[in-house]
Parts: C-alpha cells; sequence; structure tokens
C-alpha cells in the first residue's frame, strides 16, 4: 500500500480522542501504543473479567479492541470534522488468546471517500513471546462529526 | 429448520454454567433470559462503561453478547462433554444500538458433528420498543469439556 | 421487518436489467423467478461446469447467484438512477451443495440511505426435495447509474 | 509466519489435481501460476461471460477465483489422503475489477489440525499495471479425499 497523507493537522488529538471517549475501552483498560497516518496499535491487559471460561481473552474482548483500532486507524486520513462507524467486520480467532497482554494492530487497506476498509492483526503476549491470535477484516463508513 | 433434539440430559445446566464461567459476561451485566434446544436469548443493561463515543452500545459490546448466545446455543445440542469455542463471526451494526437494553437471539442454523452454524439477531430496547441493531453469522466448534 | 415501498415505478424493469446485463449470470445459466420489493429469489441449473471437484455446485457458483440476488433485492428499493455494488459479503457452506437446482433466496434487512444489508438462503433442489446449503450476509452501496 | 513444511511429498500433483478437477475453475479459465507449501496464485483472463453490469470482473467470479486458490493454499499442507472443503468466507470489494487478468494470491495463516484460515489478496492487471481489487479470509476444513 501507498504511504497515507493525513488531511488534518489535527488528526493524532482528533483519533485519541475518539478513543478516549469510548467507555468500553476504558473498561477493557485499553490505551493506544502507536499511531500513525492509516494504522492505530492498542493493548488491553488480562484480567479475570475479561475472560471466557477457559481463562483467555474473550473473543468479544478481542473483537472490541481489534473494531477500535480499526475505526482509530481508518478516522487518521478522515478530515477535521470525520468521526466513525463500523458498518461490519469478521473476525477469525486463530489460537486461544491465552497471554498478559492482547495487541490489535490495524492497518488501512482501502481509504475510499465514503468506505474504509482495514486488516487487523490481534496478537497475544505470554510470557514475552507474541502470537497471532486473530485476524479481522473490517468496513467502516466515515460520518460528519456530532459536534460540527 | 427441523426443531433441535438435546443429546444430554443435563443441557441446561451445562450451558448455563458455560455461559456463567466467562468473566467478560459477568462484566457487561449480562443474563440468560431465554435457552431452548439450538437457541439462546441474553440481555445486557446499559451503562456509560459500554459505550462508544457516542454513548450508543459499543459494536464490541455487541459483539461479545452476540458471539456468547450463538456459543450457548450450540452447546444446547452438544453431548454431556462438549465445549464450544468460536472459530469466527461476522456482524453487520444495522443501526444504532441506543437504548437501554442490548438483546441478542441466537439459533443454530447448522449442527454439524465437527462445526456448528449460528444466526444471531441483535436489537435494542428504548422506551419500550424493540429495533433490529445487529445481525450475526458465526461458526462454532465443539471442543472435549476441560473438566472431562 | 416492514414491508418494502419501492421508490421507483419502473423498479421491476430497471433491477431485471441489472441481472441480464450481467454477463456471468448468463454463464450460469441464472433466472429469477421471483422478485418483490426488498427481495430477489433465482435459479440456476447444474451442469458439471459449475461444479468442484466432488461434482457439487461450486462454492464460487453458490455465492455468485446468491450475491446476485442480493444486489437486485436491494436494487428494487433504489430510485430511478440508483445502480448498486457489492461492497463485501461473507458466506458459510451448510452443506453440500449437490442437486440439479441452485436457489438463492435473497431479503433486505436494512435499506439505508447509502448502504444496504441483506441476508440470502441459498438452498439445493434434489429429487424434488429443497435443502438449505449456505447462508450469506452481504453490504452493498447504491451508486448513481452510468446511464444517468 | 513460519515456513510450512509439506507432510505429503506428492503435495503439488494432489493440489494440482484439486484444482483441475473443479469445473468451475476450467469455465474461468483459470490457472495455478505459482504453488508453494502454504500458498497458491491463480489467475483467470476477463472476457465479458465473467463481467458485471459495468463490464468488470464480477464479484462473484472474484470469488471463486479466491474461494479456489484459498482451498489449494490449504491443501499444500494436507497428508496424502487430505482434501478440502471450504467452511465459509468473506470478502471485502476493494475497488472496481477492471482489467485484462484477475490474480489472487493465497497464503494460509493458520494451519491447524481440522481447520485451516487463509488470507486471499486479490488484484487485476491493467495496461501493465498491478492494483488490488479484493481481500478475502476463509475457513477451511480438511476432509478425507473421496479416493482413500
Amino acid at each position: 500500500m501507498a504511504p497515507f497523507e493525513p488531511r488534518d493537522a489535527g488528526w493524532q488529538r482528533r483519533v485519541r480522542d475518539i478513543f478516549a471517549r469510548q467507555g468500553a475501552l476504558a473498561l477493557l483498560g485499553a490505551k493506544i501504543t502507536e499511531l500513525e497516518p492509516g494504522r492505530c496499535v492498542a493493548v488491553a491487559p488480562f484480567r479475570p473479567e475479561l475472560g471466557q471460561q477457559h481463562g483467555y481473552f474473550h473473543a468479544g474482548v478481542t473483537s472490541t479492541l481489534a473494531d477500535a483500532t480499526g475505526g482509530c486507524a481508518a478516522a487518521t486520513l478522515f478530515g477535521a470534522d470525520g468521526d466513525v462507524l463500523a458498518v461490519e467486520f469478521k473476525i477469525n480467532l486463530l489460537a486461544p488468546a491465552h497471554g498478559e497482554t492482547l495487541v490489535a494492530d490495524a492497518r488501512v487497506v482501502r481509504s475510499g471517500r465514503t468506505l474504509t476498509v482495514c486488516s487487523i492483526e490481534i496478537f497475544v503476549d505470554r510470557d514475552g513471546k507474541r502470537s497471532p491470535c486473530a485476524l479481522m477484516q473490517q468496513t467502516l463508513i466515515r460520518v460528519a462529526s456530532s459536534a460540527s
């Protein structure tokens, strides 16, 4: 993919605001660790409240983190008044998400006028080793910011 | 679809246990409201911690509840030692999940020896009116229970 | 779902034209058998050129017919200058598509200003018996007709 | 991803046989151009019979070629008696598939005992330039060969 150029000088603050305003991400303890045009990486630490019946990260938690990073990766390329909504996504759970930290790494694969498509790789860190645990393909729509 | 016959006399308790052991569902405040062979309905009440940036249920929360009901619907048809893992799912977010209660209604559409496919309709209740807000299609795999 | 109202008096001819202009559907020998606002059913007869390695309808053929009926179901609700493009779809192959005739039955589940979501059930007819063989969930976008 | 080791000395012939026995691929004029453990690339030349209403490759044709290469990529890693069936796939149509040749490049992203997951990038070649036109994420199941 070609490198992406942001269209809004304030893209970093705007995207971090989108992330910060999502209560569900605070509930996960999620934090952005990397942010560049067309890309967003975020992490969440494990705790039992984020688990499924075997003590791994719940597929829904994995989806929540992945969905959020995809939305933020898409929004890095929007104009100043652009907000983002997920249209749909599909996730394959490749391996048990067994570890201390969940990592979602989202990249824009198509940036259109109306729709953006992201590919999100999800990893789990365990004892210093990072392994892939899920793969998401996501479609997003640009909407006017409610504040604009 | 033909009506489904459970293969395990203790299916109700086994499936409720699968639900109860998922920390992420307790975090959502989720509860099963209907359970029959090949079907599971669950609800979660809104609170800001479950929201996205516009104050609606987060797509990840919607996915978590839907994924969990699909898993439980699938597990109703398993034998006594059967546990369930999601292989993958795809969700379309049809409308903002704006309301007091999220409702996920999962039905088995194919029950195979190894794989089960579910269709899950997700609704939101607002001021006494129920509206569709998402639709999920999910693939699950039967695995031996860790307790067996 | 509420019944749908077409916005274009010429919707039937417009949608049948969309179907007729698709070379890939002629190659399948596909025909529309039912068309109503928000719904389209089409069929294709088996021949070995449509098969996979076991002599059943190829998953790609199943997808082609399902995708086309979803597009036509969506287009029934567009205005006179509206054409349709698939944004994405996801299909579960529930059972071998072993039979004489493939049948795809598409229904609109959300009709938005920009995006439409369809659910498509695919069946196979064999010796007079109809069985489900696949299930598709599809997102479409309305575009201006190239003729307009 | 780690490099993949085939488990069957005759994997190349076995996989090319799977491809060759699919009538639908002959109908597309599809050919394998690269085959290595965990990867398969195939192409199909445009002709109007493979088109949709705007004269581009039909989404169903794109799906058929992508699905087939994913199946073959998965099958490169199976034992001598292993055959492959698609469980489900999801495809995003990123751009009009407008060109002379469609190219699908499939890679295994998870090779499990029962299930394999592939990621397939689809390109279109036009006037000597290759552009991405679709992205597929696919789940496959290993089944015993009908000949075994």
